[in-house]
């Protein structure tokens, strides 16, 4: 199935919005194994979105459209897509009494701009929008089914997932010979980009029916594995047969996989092992605090968080000893292990994280220049610890891999702590 | 001048990257005047690639084309491009030696899928690249100038301001009877965009060469004003005079303009006012802590940061008595009230911010229902203030919206400080 997409909008032309609509829509179609052929996007020029239209209906089975669809003199895609097929607008009496009701749930009645929502190309069909005024039209322009959606990300999404994809996934059911794909998404942390693809590139040869992908998405790296086979049962096998391979030679640096994300995994590991944790940061400043808090339900495993942005307040609130922090300087080994201890004792916790460093453009010293960072865990029954990191690139790059550096030791000691006999 | 873009890889059409070349390249392109007239997104397909590199050079004056030149077998956009001018690819001397210097550079000599990059098609030139291998290439085909960049946004962005927008600049001027355009982006927080909408509405019929753009950018939403204008100075003077008239009924909601973000416009009021901050946060978890220290130099007016995500901590770090907690729930305006004034004493800082409320998604009160939040400001000289909101949306807009209005507090303090005789 030939599908393609066509966005229209000013804002879509001149840097204003940047398209994620299209990025969503690939997404969920390359999941039912379709690979879009073409994204178009174009202004609110008629005669750019008319001639668009025909040239996607010419190539393409499916057409996608989104934007143009609302009250406002610039919403005139529909329009465009009666002049393409050579019909005219007509008011629709179900979009009508649509409109109608929907204004008169909140006590008004349409105004004339609302009603020419109603006009819809001359044998179109359209759809009940369940998130706003604008429906869904399905029509046919040459070979093509086009469907015309409005560009607000929420109403797009709704009436993809409720009229679009299942109308797409029906179409192909009886398509014959279609392939079927299976997929998954392996996180990793601490792996370069390269290093991951060598490690998995030796394996390719041996997985001919899997496709190797990868995506940055710094500080993490992710591994996306695709198969596809003439049924998904076989899909399935060979898809289970890399992932296994996978999670073998990637080992402890696998921290999720498809949705997890880091720090709910990291929370879950801490919530499974009657843990609590706290956190003394200085150079990343609140940063993993924040990122743990934005888990919802963080707060019966994270206890408190110091962000230690001066020297004083490192003695005051962690209590790291003024001498320490005179004879080492505040970005030291001793300071961050002096942190991590000290945080742990005042929240009264499990473990204790703590981070101290260079993040830059300013500082630093000829030994520990811009980009160094300690980082340090406090355990109960064994000494601290504290890793000497050295990240390249500005200040958010530095303070985003210290943070996630110094998550990673406490995930890395939690899984050592519990494969022991 | 007609310009189009051209964007080439599987990863924009399956779902994995969004085009955010595109928006960064519309975005300076208008403001040079220009609105592009097409964007077009193909996968690595190479007939796809030629088609569309064909059609956008019947079209336009000028193609942008991204993505497809590196080293690996799915890049072969040059290719296409030489296909489609009908000549050969020739491997060229200038690239050629530019990668054996940038490897040299790293004691390596490039392998035989790296010299790939120096084919180029027959008659183009190539333009070195100082953020990596690809070199730019510029070739015409038609009458279309097009200039072929790495997709990799760091590169794009260096070869397009270096070299691609400066030719587009001395080709416009040039150009007889051009449009000349002068843009300001108004910042503003707590204005709802439907509130900004109307407040500016009524100006436009006194501002004809003014177009009036929005752009909501959470919690913030910006005014976008461009003018246009046969000469530079009118348009100037245009846009300075709507500029002052949007900024009189705005008032002191504007936070900047253009490029200024908050954080750094309020920490540089700070600095003037020869003031230092502190930060207690329950539920917003070390956000607000967190945006201040992104601000390369933060450190000189943020002294700390206390994420008190717990009763006991709130007590311990910022000394809010027991029986404030117990009498009031830790989610009150007693509570606030305690953190902003405990954190500003603990800290010995002229301001205490604070922050305590339920984000959700469980949690709350019938009184207090998730989504409301305290924010508390303690000042000097005065007594400290509170301020209850309700934020509507999920646990990250509550979070995002409670800290925003908490640092708004104190803005909107200092702007009344200082502007008392």
């Amino acid at each position: 199935m030939r599908v393609e997409l066509l966005c229209t909008g000013d804002e879509l032309v001149t840097g204003l919005i940047t398209d994620t609509n299209s990025t969503y829509l690939e997404a969920r179609l390359f999941d039912l194994g379709i690979k879009v052929e073409r994204v178009v996007l174009v202004g609110d020029v008629r005669a750019d979105i008319t001639q668009a239209l025909k040239e996607a209906a010419s190539r393409a089975d499916v057409v996608v459209v989104s934007g143009g669809l609302g009250p406002t003199a610039d919403d005139f895609t529909l329009e465009c897509a009666a002049v393409a097929a050579g019909v005219p607008l007509a008011e629709d009496p179900r979009v009508l009494q649509w409109l109608h009701e929907r204004y008169a749930a909140r006590g008004l009645s349409p105004n004339p701009s609302a009603l020419r929502m109603a006009r819809v190309p001359q044998g179109a069909e359209p759809l009940k929008n369940p998130e706003g005024s604008a429906p869904l039209v399905l029509m046919k322009l040459g070979g093509a089914q086009l469907f015309f959606l409005p560009g607000v990300p929420r109403e797009f999404r709704a009436l993809l997932e409720g009229e679009v994809l299942p109308r797409v996934r029906a179409a192909l059911d009886v398509q014959p010979g279609r392939t079927y794909r299976a997929f998954r998404l392996l996180r990793t942390v601490g792996v370069p980009e390269s290093e991951l693809d060598l490690t998995v590139a030796p394996m390719a040869p041996r997985h001919p029916r899997v496709v190797f992908g990868f995506r940055t998405h710094a500080p993490e790296n992710h591994l996306k594995l695709m198969s596809e086979a003439p049924s998904q049962s076989e899909a399935d096998a060979a898809l289970a047969a890399v992932e296994q391979e996978c999670r073998q030679v990637l080992g402890r640096r696998v921290f999720g996989a498809d949705a997890e994300e880091y720090a709910a995994v990291l929370l879950e590991m801490l919530r499974q092992a009657g843990a609590t944790l706290a956190v003394a940061e200085s150079c990343t400043g609140g940063l993993i605090a924040q990122q743990l808090t934005a888990v919802p339900g963080s707060s019966s495993v994270f206890i408190g968080g110091a962000v230690v942005y001066s020297e004083k307040m490192k003695s005051a609130w962690v209590g790291v000893p003024t001498d320490v922090l005179d004879r080492h300087t505040a970005v030291s080994r001793e300071t961050a292990i002096a942190m991590a201890d000290g945080v742990r004792t005042a929240c009264g916790t499990t473990y204790g994280l703590s981070v101290t460093g260079y993040a830059g453009p300013g500082g630093g010293t000829p030994e520990d220049p811009v980009g160094t960072v300690y980082c340090g865990l406090s355990v109960p029954g064994a000494p601290p610890r504290c890793e000497r990191i050295s990240v390249k690139g500005d200040r958010d790059r530095v303070r985003l891999f210290a943070a996630s550096h110094t998550l990673e030791m406490l995930r890395q000691h939690l899984l050592a702590a519990s494969s022991l006999p």
